[in-house]
């Protein structure tokens, strides 16, 4: 299965967050990616459709929004 | 392992939502609870800190808000 993708910018709410999913969908089936940080992947994200962090892109490419950390607005900056 | 449950109302994200997380998680990990039709398991909902729907209440206790089908008080009516 192709692997889901957790898109976060570090912020409390993001890694509480993040914790959550990978114990509920195992590591091995997501790859996390901050976009704080690694900001080469914010198109990837956009084109994802996501709006604001923390997300989880699944492998069939839905966007399922997780509480609400911060806009892509805000991680753009 | 405790199941998670997820909460929801029956609206179309909560549809769309539902089918990404069984898929996600397992079904077989997770409770399906529509508390538009199941209205006693509101309080629980509540008590969970659910603020709206969908909403995914894991084993260890913590709300992962998904999209945003309805507000609480909206299911509440």
């Amino acid at each position: 299965m192709k692997k889901a993708i957790f898109y976060h910018a570090g912020c409390p709410v993001c890694v509480s967050a993040e914790q959550d999913i990978v114990i509920l969908i195992g590591a091995s089936n997501v790859e996390i990616v901050n976009i704080g940080q690694d900001r080469n992947r914010i198109p990837q994200a956009e084109k994802a459709g996501v709006k604001s962090v923390p997300a989880l892109v699944t492998p069939n490419g839905n966007v399922l929004h997780i509480n609400f950390g911060a806009s892509m607005a805000d991680v753009i900056g």
